[in-house]
Formats: structure tokens, C-alpha cells, sequence
């Protein structure tokens, strides 16, 4: 087990009726022991001769014996607790008043307030979960829709582990199969696994990799939203519409042109989908240096995009779609292009019915919708539009889904060492240098579980954002 | 056992690591169990079948199976529980899409959400607590200090309500001296208890209730704050002085005269104490309705408060004091006046050190302060003076304080009750009229802790401002 000085942090957020103060560490018990009197009708039991799984009522003193908290403490003994260390939850009444003097009288008794995730990094250390859980943990705790609960569900239960575990015994099989080629390969009577066989093993990892690699960008249009860029000329309306799908004023609008220098983002759930759109600055000729700043990363961002919402102002059709579609259409070929033209409620009924589209080569699948923005109409159908044009493939309990930078970025390396691996079998490498880049890739798959040698600083990063009593 | 539906809140604030969703009544074991898989190890007990206080690891799933959250069940049986009906705690990961989904799951079980307070309402109904316990549970959730934390915590242990119920043993006591008179009086031969042990009684009764009347004036300055009237004429600087005082941009300063019109409120912790600062509209000579009505609530809050802060424009002392001294002055008789020499930063060194103050006659322990609010000096010194003029006795563990205007109000009805009875007695009053009013006296006691009859409007009253899930 995995030893260090006893750590408490406040668990719950400010607030609520019931506040609860983890504790955990070998003095867990004690120092709650010496701060608590039990008061269960019939039973003085000290803590620390009662069982764990139980929970007991009784008051909180300081050092004056003066009640600070009548509390319910529940009880957890090494090694079947979160942490897989002795520990205690006690349960207070939710003011942050008593949950601070609570903390304050275990700070005394010798604990030390733990840092962000510091309880569940000690269950990684204590060997109860392997890093990929303890990242699940935080985004379980952030997830905000049935498909990010599932992913997050199914990797805190370890389903990404036990895929990544049979990667790992298929490659340590191709890896025994080469060595021990290599240990006879003075044997040359001696037939071994030749190599269409472990080309053909070879390929068969490859496509497990790639395919968990590919799961990436579906993972994280999930878990951040599906990058939506909402792009056109200046003044053409683009805040005003940002506004109108967020419901909120987030982005400043005005009638002077370029007032959107930055790139302004925000994530909406549109028919439980969430999107992340980004707003960009108006694209027009300009020399203010800034505002052209703005302009480049406005395309920039658009690459970064699965869907474009081009923004035009109806009443200027012709010059607006003339002038932006030679930047514009070049960058929507693999993405779902969707033209609005805003700013309908100023035109004549008649014109709306035959809008003057200039002629010009439009993506497959490209929608145009009059809108307007400001008068909120042609919203619905907007939103419509959205939800079908994500159509990201349903998340099935138990389907591995990739939705971590870290493990996209140890994937992506394992890939790249099995592509080597598939190159030396091809072009007949000794099996020396072709087992050398499967012990790399088993490596890379490892970072990922934590299941190597893990250093300070990938832990550091991996848990400075989790929240204080995780 | 006073019996309903079950009901379920989440008693945990949004955002923290831990979320606790709370169920309590008859089926609060059944719904739960219907929707948890219990998976400690070597132990498949349902969890109707295991002991109260006891915690149980599993998992909470849907209708499909699918698993919502990996939790932790606590376990409450009737009567010992908060409510005293069975109860069960769900300690989830602190998601509120997950709470969420348990509370959906709940609620098609059967469960029903709470109401704010509901829990403690039902301890109430079913007698585990009285209402003046159950409001001291709101007090202690709100408290902020020592001083709150150790008044609501008093109440709530019941230190209130012994009290009550020695005063209601002694009114008793005399009730039953006066009715036994009563029903022996044709009996002239008899002798009873005389009218000057009656007096005696009633005199013993009248002091507890007058001393726990008065304790109201320190409880509600103790939880709402010690009231601080800022008064002077327009523009001598005393929204400056607020926002001073409190750190931020509260009022809204400007050179305009007359800018505050509205009275504005805000409490500052100073030296562990809480105040209550009130800017008022500045007084002056105006035909604006609207100022004026402002100027008229600038000297009701003035008769409100304790400590009165008259802030003089230094650059006008002679003008501004002796304009306003004739109105200000009669009102401070009984509070503690500060005068506060302000835009001291105006004044030349040698002027400041002789201030030229015009000839009043101002009430004992008035303090005279240059100060400068807007280059904020003299504000710790006005700090201190105000932490010595409060100087509110301090609260010792066991004091009862009154702190709650329902429990004021009931005992100043119980106690012009008892001056009645006094009265009645010193006229020689008919025994059963005094005895009536004895009644009403013991009747108005009883509102405090709910002994009586208490209808549902003033339930509703005190659990609506309660917190959902407490």
C-alpha cells in the first residue's frame, strides 16, 4: 500500500442542506476519533472499534468540548474504500461556517487539506483504478449528456482498460513469436511463424489502434461539443444569430462593422447534441492589423469545423456571396455547409420566395435557409438542420470511445510504431528493429492505463483539474 | 407516526465532488432497492433485508440496465432517522446530470421531490424535533460566525425549548394555584396561596420572559447584523464611505447632489462582528417628491439603527453641522454617534489639527474622526470605534438568545399576557379572568415550539424558506 500523511477536503460544493468532509490516511479514524463523541441510542462504541460500512450519529467538538456539529460519520477500512486507505466521510450540516471549523480541527489533529484529486490519485497509487478510470472520474463528474455519461461511465468501469489489456496480450504474442525467432535464428532448419502470419497479427492490432484513433474525433465532438463556425462579412449578422441559439447576450452586437475581433465560443444542446459555436470576426478587406488578426484566425477556425453556418445579409446577396464564396467554399469540401440568409424580415415577401443566388459550385449536401436572426425566425429549422448534420453514430453502453487528449495522443504514437512495425515486415527488417518498435508501442499503450513507470508530472497534469475532495 | 408519500431531494449544492440525493417515507427502502444492485464484496443482501446504519456500495441503474452511477446507500429505519420515518441517503459522483437521473428514476419509482424543508417538516410532524429545533436547523445552515453558529446551534439542541418548558412548568404551577382557588372559593373557610404569592410567581414568570423579549435586540444584531445608519447631508461623501467600508461598488458615487435616493443596504464582517451598513438619501433642503420621501426614510432607518455615522463635509464643517445638528442630535440620544470629518484629504495640515467645530451640545461617547473616504484613511480607526460601540455581550454556549421575529413576536404577545395577569392581580381581579389570561400567555408560549395546534399557513411560512433537500 501506497503510505502518506492523512489528507481532508470539503466534498460537496457551497450551499447545499447537507455538506460532507472526506478524510483518508492511516490517522483517518483517529483523528476523527478525538474530534467526535458518538451518540447512537445503546451503543458507545469508540470509532475505531466500530465495523466498517457503518455509519454513526454523534456531535463534533473542539477543543472546549462546544458542539461545533451534530453529524453522521460513515467508516471505511483499508483496503475497501475509494482510496483503498482507511477512511472517513463525515456528513455536516451545509454551512460552509461549520465545514471550515470542521476542517480547521482536523488540520490540528495532524491532517493535511488535500490538493485537487489527491483522493483519487491515491486510489490510482493504492492500485485500485489505472489512470484511464481516475481520468474517467473528473468526466464523469463534468458530464452533461446521456452520451457523455455512457463514454465516461463505461471508462471509469474499465472498458477502455480491458480493450487496451487485449491489445496488449496480442501484442506481447507477436512480440514472444519474433524473439523467438530471433533466439533460433541460428536454427536455420528451424520453421517459425512466417511472416504473412505475423503480418497478418500485425494488421489485425493496427486495426484495433485505428479504429480506437478514429473514435477520437466523435469522443471529443461529444465531450466538447461539435465545433460549429459561424463565418461571413462584417455586419452580416453573425453575433446577432450566436445570441439567438445561446439565449444569452454573450457576444457584444452593434450596428458598427467589425465589432467581433475575437473568437467568441460557446457550447449550446440543441435536441440533446451539444455544439460549441464559434463566432468569428467579419471577413472584409481591412488594414486595421488586429482586425486582420481576427480575420485569419476566423479561417483558421473554420478548418477546425465539422459544420460552417455562413452567415449573409439578404439584403446584399449577390456582393456578399460573389465576394466571400472563392475564400469560403474552398474550405467546406468535407464539411456540412449551411447558408443562411439573414436578415429576411427586410426583404418583400416576393423577393423572399426568389432570393437572387448568384450562380456558383456549392459543396454536396449544402443547405441554404432564409433566417432572421434578430426576429428570430427560421430558428427552428436551423436547429433542425444542425441535429441532422452532426449525425454522429449513438454511443452504445460498453462501446470504447476515445475522449481524452492524453489517450488520443499515446494512441496516435502506438499507431505510428505499429505503421514501422508493418513497414519492417514488409521490407524485411531483422526482427531486432522490428521488435524494438512493438516494445515502443506497448509502451505508448501503457502511458495511457498508467500501468508503467508514470512520472510526477504527468500525474501533476493529469490531476490539477479535478475538483478539491475527488 | 404521522404518514405520507416518500419523498426524494438532492440535498447537495450543484458542482461539488460528492452529490447526496435524500429519500424519505414508507417505500424510501423499496424505491431505492428497485433501482440499486448491491455489490459488496462476499455480501448479496438486498437492501431491504440489511441493518440500519449501514452503508452499501453498488450500483444504480435504469430500466434497460444501463449503470447511472457506481454509489454509496445509507441506511435509515423509522424511527431513527432525521425524519423519523425510513430514509436512505445516495451518495452519487457529484454530476448534476447524474443526480438528475437518479432523481427521474426516483420519482418513477413512486417518489415524490421534496419541498424546501420538507425532511425537517416531517421531523417535526413526527415529533423527533419542535419548530423552534426545526428553525434553528435553517439558522445553523445559514450561520456565519461564531456567535450564529452557537445561538442556531443551541436551538437546535434543544436549549430554547427547555427553557420554554421550565417557564411553561411555573405557569402551570400558578394556573393551577388560581384554578384550585377557583373551584374552592365558596369555600370561604379555606385558605390558599394569597395574592402576594401569586404575585411573587407571576413576577418570577414575567422577568424570564421579559429577559428572553430583550434578547431579541442582541440575537437579531447578532444574525442580521448591528444597524448602522449613515446619515449627512448630499454629497458629504457617504456612499464613498459605504463602498469604503465594503470593498466593492455597491452605491453608486457621483458628484451629482442627490445621487443615492433609494436607502442601501449591506452587512461587512469588521473585527468578527457583522454590521449593517444603511446609506440614506442625503438631507437637504429639496422639492423633488421623490428625494424628499428618501430624506424621510433616511431618519426613520436613523431611529432603526444603533450606531449613527454622521459624515460631514470637512470643507463646509461650520455649515454642515450647524444646518443639520437640530435634527440629527435629538435622535442619537439613546445610540452610539460618530461624526466623521470627511475629505480630510482637502484640508490643509494645520487646519485639520483645529478643526474649527461649532458650539452643540452632543450626546456622552460621541467620537469626531477626520477621516478621507476616498483616499480611505481613518477607516481602520473608524473600524475600531465601530467594534467598540457595538460592543454587543458576548454568547456563551447554553445562553438563549432569541433570534427568530416569529419567536419574538409570540413572546411580547406572552408577555403583555403576563402584565395582565400582574394587573388583574393588583386590582384584584376575579380569579378566572386573571386565569384566562394565564391561558393565552401559556397559548402564546406554545406557538414557539408548535405544542399546540399549528395550522398549515404558519408551516408554510417556515419551511418555504428552507433549502430543498434540508
Amino acid at each position: 500500500m501506497y503510505t502518506q500523511d492523512t489528507i481532508c477536503a470539503i466534498a460537496t460544493a457551497q450551499g447545499g442542506a447537507i455538506g460532507i468532509i472526506r478524510i483518508s490516511g492511516s490517522d483517518a479514524i483517529g483523528a476523527t476519533s478525538r474530534i467526535f463523541i458518538p451518540l447512537s441510542p445503546g451503543n458507545n462504541t469508540p470509532l475505531s472499534e466500530r465495523n466498517a460500512y457503518t455509519l454513526t450519529f454523534g456531535r463534533i467538538v473542539d477543543e472546549n468540548r462546544e458542539v461545533v456539529d451534530e453529524v453522521l460519520v460513515s467508516l471505511f477500512k483499508a483496503p475497501h474504500s475509494y482510496t483503498g486507505e482507511d477512511s472517513v466521510e463525515i456528513s455536516c450540516h451545509g454551512s460552509s461556517y461549520i465545514l471550515q471549523r470542521v476542517m480547521q480541527l482536523l488540520i490540528r489533529q495532524g491532517c493535511r487539506a488535500a490538493g485537487p484529486g489527491e483522493f483519487t490519485q491515491r486510489a490510482f497509487l493504492n492500485g485500485k483504478i489505472d489512470l484511464s478510470q481516475a481520468e474517467a472520474v473528473a468526466d464523469l463528474i463534468a458530464s452533461s449528456s446521456a452520451a457523455t455519461h455512457r463514454m465516461a461511465m463505461n471508462q471509469m468501469r474499465g472498458g477502455f482498460s480491458r480493450e487496451l489489456s487485449s491489445l496488449r496480450d496480442k501484442l506481447l504474442h507477436l512480440t514472444s513469436l519474433m524473439e523467438l525467432e530471433l533466439d533460433f535464428s541460428d536454427h536455420e532448419e528451424l520453421e517459425f511463424a512466417d511472416r504473412s502470419e505475423l503480418s497478418a497479427l500485425t494488421e489485425e492490432i493496427e486495426q484495433v489502434i485505428h479504429r480506437l484513433t478514429q473514435s477520437f474525433s466523435v469522443g471529443n465532438a461529444l465531450k466538447n461539443g461539435i465545433p460549429v463556425a459561424i463565418v461571413g462579412e462584417t455586419n452580416a449578422g453573425k453575433s446577432t444569430l450566436l445570441n439567438t441559439l445561446l439565449n444569452e447576450d454573450k457576444a457584444i452586437v452593434s450596428d458598427i462593422h467589425g465589432t467581433t475581433r475575437d473568437v467568441i465560443e460557446d457550447t449550446v444542446n440543441l435536441q440533446g447534441i451539444t455544439f460549441r459555436f464559434i463566432d468569428t470576426a467579419g471577413i472584409r478587406d481591412t488594414l486595421d492589423t488586429i482586425e486582420s488578426m481576427g480575420i485569419a484566425r476566423s479561417f483558421q477556425k473554420m478548418e477546425q469545423a465539422n459544420i460552417i453556418l455562413w452567415v449573409v445579409d439578404s439584403t446584399q446577396i449577390q456582393t456578399q456571396m460573389e465576394a466571400l464564396s472563392s475564400r469560403i467554399v474552398p474550405l467546406c469540401q468535407d464539411k456540412r455547409l449551411i447558408i443562411l440568409l439573414n436578415k429576411a424580415d427586410q426583404m418583400p415577401d416576393k423577393d423572399l420566395a426568389h432570393l437572387p443566388l448568384p450562380a456558383m459550385t456549392l459543396p454536396p449536401q449544402t443547405e441554404i435557409l432564409p433566417i432572421s436572426a434578430k426576429e428570430k425566425t427560421g430558428i427552428t429549422r436551423l436547429q433542425s438542420l444542425l441535429a441532422e448534420a452532426a449525425a454522429l453514430p449513438e454511443i452504445n453502453t460498453g462501446d470504447v470511445v476515445v475522449t481524452n487528449l492524453r489517450h488520443y495522443e499515446a494512441l496516435s504514437r502506438a499507431l505510428d510504431d505499429i505503421h514501422r512495425v508493418q513497414d519492417g515486415l514488409h521490407t524485411n527488417l531483422p526482427n531486432d528493429l522490428v521488435s524494438q518498435d512493438l516494445r515502443e508501442c506497448l509502451f505508448h499503450l501503457a502511458e495511457i492505463t498508467g500501468g508503467e513507470i508514470t512520472t510526477d508530472e504527468v500525474l501533476g497534469n493529469i490531476f490539477k483539474n479535478f475538483c478539491i475532495g475527488k
